[in-house]
């Protein structure tokens, strides 16, 4: 029945939610760091990239401490958002705003990955999870990192050049 | 030709984006309110409901700034995120881990908003509108002090009863 539904399950079915995310971005990477004009946003992406494999290793690690198969389950979320970013490239694709467009897309995936982090690790605490919070807390770090680099991109370059 | 786009068009399908969106978490928060099974997460959905209507008041003044008319573009992000909700509310109808799925798929939204606002006030800011960029910190700030209140509740009293 319904009723016997707990927070283990729901801890359960994000972790599939972000896995499916995480293996949709890293798909998504190398067509925006091919995308990118410029040489520091491109370095970005692929530096991401290589951040988001180790990610999704990490996915894999609490898994295996469920004792449960790594199995991914469609995230609508980061379709959605991923559609968004895949719009800026055909529609602003040779305009100087087009990287504009793609620091916000990027920056629209990294929001999500905090939300869905954020939720996971303070849930892996109440369950007890202590090596499952370590590697959520790992990640979390990370695109906390990035999205204020995105940031500073946004704000210097990018648009001074868009604008 | 794409070659003349710019960040004003940018500028302008971003804000087309983040007012459909706006538009739809005003017509999800009651659902999500009428779900919720604390009093504390009731108040806090109907608490931000009025909100929204604010910052929709304000997405609407600054079209009038731009001189064009308040109208909004399918946001597949946002409807991405809302149906994860929906899907929350229906596996976990009746079950004690509801108000946690229900403040996680609330902290996707938030963040999600949190990166719009964020990167349509940077824009403004490099456009030089002043006027803009006043209207959107207003809502960025409210938008990341809705994210606290929910991490605090996923912290206390909803985790704790789900776990």
């Amino acid at each position: 029945m319904a009723a016997e539904k707990t927070l283990d399950d729901l801890f359960l079915d994000t972790l599939k939610d972000i896995y499916y995310a995480e293996r949709q971005i890293v798909k998504a990477l190398p067509k925006m760091a091919k995308a990118a004009q410029s040489a520091e946003l491109k370095a970005g992406f692929e530096k991401h990239q290589v951040e988001t494999e180790g990610q999704i290793e990490r996915l894999e690690q609490i898994f295996e401490l469920l004792g449960k198969p790594a199995r991914g389950k469609t995230c609508d979320a980061i379709l959605g958002i991923l559609e968004e970013g895949k719009s800026i490239m055909d529609e602003y694709k040779g305009t100087i705003a087009l990287d504009a467009g793609l620091v916000a897309a990027a920056q629209a995936v990294e929001h999500y990955e905090i939300a869905r982090y954020g939720t996971l690790k303070t849930w892996a605490n109440e369950l007890g999870m202590k090596e499952a919070v370590t590697l959520l807390e790992a990640t979390l770090q990370e695109e906390v990192a990035t999205d204020q680099t995105l940031s500073q991109l946004a704000t210097s370059a990018v648009n001074q050049k868009a604008a």
